[in-house]
């Protein structure tokens, strides 16, 4: 292990953090509010991360398991030191319950812990939302962008913070790959915030808005959420944008270039859209009963939809207040998420169809063991090794839920809480149903359940693997 | 598809079950109730079976498919046919009460529609109990140990019906195997009968509580289960035996063979045992505040664990009271369930430790992706093929449990109602908690939601892969 490298790498990361904190602060500025809290923690990482860049490693060298740790940590310490400006402010007096929001923040989960929002100061929200932005692309990722050669293999650190299963790269350098990514990124958060303006919110209302959509993350500056505002043509241009930051962000490079063909034969974009479209036409179908008017209806359902699919957790209504078959709709829908390669969690699109298009291929090859039978996705056949991952994501996923579940269960919530409030975390989404409905929030769990909560959402944000080699011991050893 | 075959095969095990609806005829008489409904039932069934049985086939090859297929189907039928004599007496006037009531008693889940369990007739709960029997070791197991030569390869028919993940035959010769396994039921339910006599209960309760715990079914004669009885010598002695029953047969055989060693170097019945003892220590520690004694205690955990572990469903207590981390540790142990090999449900304790072990040695593999991670399971390397039928056992599992909770979502019972339904019934236990917990029952679900619940006992009691090459379009094409 090459720990003087994963020590740099991770220097340079929480310089980043300090760099990114220089926003909410500039923000604090504006409304006069107080800039001691994040000038402290700018302090602070600047010196503990100046120790670790300082470290100058000779060798470069990088190899996946270097790259899995460092992504790993790096995710634990940028929510570690980013939860200080709400304990220094006095924002959120705990510091389990500011870890919890900042990993949550970080993660793109959107699960929260305060109870009372709309009090809060600018600077502090806009801190809450940003983090959405920043975890939804991935800190990594902008470090690739942003410096001109880290050397040793980035691939490794783009692997582990990108949510696949997807390709990899866009383009042979890493550094345009991550580029590129960022561009869109930014320009398509550019849009929704003029599209929010021109509806009517205020800018502040708006940017805040935006980031927190784009890193489809959910924190929102109101108690009400989204419903809050009561403005509609708001709630489309939100429910709009929830849906494409869902979307494999290599497809809009492929529109970019003009190979339009080639996204609309991608297969798991078809899904992902016919998904959507049987949701929203089977729960508007099932809480009709519910609205007065059946175009309020649709558009309740359109935005809860694309919210939990794109796993972003804003509402606009209490989903915990619906018929059995919608809800159950919601916890399932919060399993599958969008597309890899995205700002959102689940277990992704893709990923499912694999395991789908596998499971069924499986089922042809025990019925006739002598047939041949290929699984192909967007025309091309998937490797042994790509099943295999899905098939141990999938293991690993429930396994995490089961521990999780039975290690928070003894809070006393119930099983429909603790499942969904799980669900929730690892799955990146914010809300579940029962106490922790979009009404409801997790400041009832006692401080243990709080961390598992919050590695359920590193779990499920870095996709498993990572966090499992981090508390792996062979990963460590020598040899 | 050698459908003359199949039609022949499905024909004898009809005839086999019209043999042994004489049993409950018997009881019957004994105690001066109408033989009328066994007859009329007997009757049905032999001209049914005639017709199929005068097919002859001349090819009588079977293949994969085949032995799937004619599983599937069988056990269909059986409890099509075994519904009968229920609502000819008026027992169950509804047809798909029956039903239920019949999958759930051949399939050994011990789900149970009944409100008023006491006020019916010694024949038919005889009845409801033996299919306990019958589905524990399999018919088709039964078939092949008292039919001589039927010809073709009987083996797929035994894979089909014996839960896995196993090494198969015992002994070289099918019948033999199915010979040795059958003796070793009898004698191990010869056993308990004589036991719970020497405990103090009538004969008729000895035999008809050791036949559903032989089959780790759990339908009992009494409203209260096994509490009615009020005797702590019969809850041990039921509560030993439910663990036994969970223990592959295949570690019988050796034991008979004096290959001690071998028993207890088992890697399953290791972890199996391991699992029970940490589950009974820490549900006692949870729980001991609702017991006056101890004692009482334990021994209702200890019966209550084995009970959910070994998917049989009796109850002495009832745990929907117990505090959220018991309930959740049953709700897990449901899903774990018993032994490979055995006559219990779950996913089975030998293809947990296959998916766990194969899961972290992927751990290792992605962190050091040049080194060799073989996964071995009783000292023997386990193929890839074994770990990929676990997983996409796994994935199956996962699916039919989310399209189940979706469909029986319908009926308004709530979420953990309905996937505690469907974990009870896929893993053939019985009680699951809140409105289908130890003292309620299935009744109030939608003829639909039964439907849909009893093809979950199916899907769990065949081990998925033969329901789903039953409806497998791929399995019928004639190429």
């Amino acid at each position: 292990m090459n720990y003087k490298m994963i020590g740099y790498l991770l220097g340079v990361i929480l310089l980043i953090e300090a760099a990114l904190l220089l926003f909410p602060l500039i923000v604090a500025l504006c409304y006069g509010e107080s800039t001691l809290p994040y000038l402290i923690t700018i302090a602070v990482l600047t010196v503990f991360s100046l120790f670790l860049v300082l470290l100058k490693p000779k060798n470069r060298q990088i190899y996946a398991r270097e790259g899995f740790v460092t992504v790993a940590i790096s995710w634990i310490l940028m929510s570690a030191f980013g939860a200080l400006p709400f304990v220094i402010s006095g924002a959120i007096p705990s510091y389990i319950n500011a870890f919890f929001e900042t990993v949550s923040g970080f993660t793109t989960t959107g699960a929260s812990i305060l109870t009372e929002i709309e009090g809060m100061e600018y600077g502090m929200l806009f801190w809450r939302s940003f983090t959405h932005w920043i975890g939804g692309m991935g800190v990594l990722v902008f470090m690739l962008a942003i410096i001109p050669s880290m050397g040793g293999q980035t691939i490794h650190l783009m692997r582990a913070e990108v949510p696949g299963p997807t390709k990899g790269k866009l383009v042979p350098k890493m550094r345009h790959t991550a580029l590129i990514l960022y561009g869109i990124y930014f320009f398509l958060t550019l849009l929704q915030i003029i599209l929010l303006l021109i509806c009517g919110l205020s800018f502040y209302d708006s940017v805040v808005n935006a980031l927190a959509t784009a890193g489809t993350g959910g924190f929102s500056v109101l108690n009400d959420s989204i419903a809050g505002y009561a403005n509609p043509a708001a709630e489309w241009v939100i429910a709009v944008f929830m849906l494409l930051f869902g979307v494999n962000f290599n497809l809009y490079f492929f529109i970019l270039l003009g190979k339009i063909r080639e996204v609309f034969c991608n297969e798991e974009l078809r899904a992902y859209i016919g998904l959507f479209a049987f949701s929203v036409v089977a729960i508007t179908i099932n809480t009709s009963h519910l609205f007065e008017r059946i175009s309020d209806c649709v558009r309740a359902v359109f935005f809860q939809v694309a919210s939990i699919m794109s796993t972003t957790g804003f509402s606009t209504v209490d989903f915990n207040q619906w018929p059995g078959f919608s809800k159950t709709m919601i916890v399932l829908l919060m399993i599958v998420g969008a597309c890899a390669g995205s700002t959102a969690g689940g277990l992704k699109v893709a990923r499912v169809l694999i395991l789908i298009k596998s499971g069924f291929s499986e089922i042809k090859q025990v019925a006739r063991p002598r047939s041949v039978n290929v699984v192909r996705l967007d025309g091309e056949v998937l490797s042994a090794e790509t099943v295999k991952k899905a098939n141990i994501h999938l293991f690993f996923y429930v396994l995490l839920i089961c521990v999780s579940v039975l290690a928070i269960s003894f809070d006393g919530f119930g099983l429909e809480t603790d499942l969904t409030a799980v669900l929730s975390c690892i799955n990146n989404i914010g809300p579940g149903l029962a106490f922790v409905g979009p009404m409801g929030n997790f400041a009832g769990y006692s401080a243990i359940s709080k961390i598992i909560l919050s590695f359920n959402m590193l779990f499920g944000r870095l996709e498993i693997m990572p966090m499992l080699i981090l508390f792996s011991p062979f990963a460590w050893k020598r040899h």
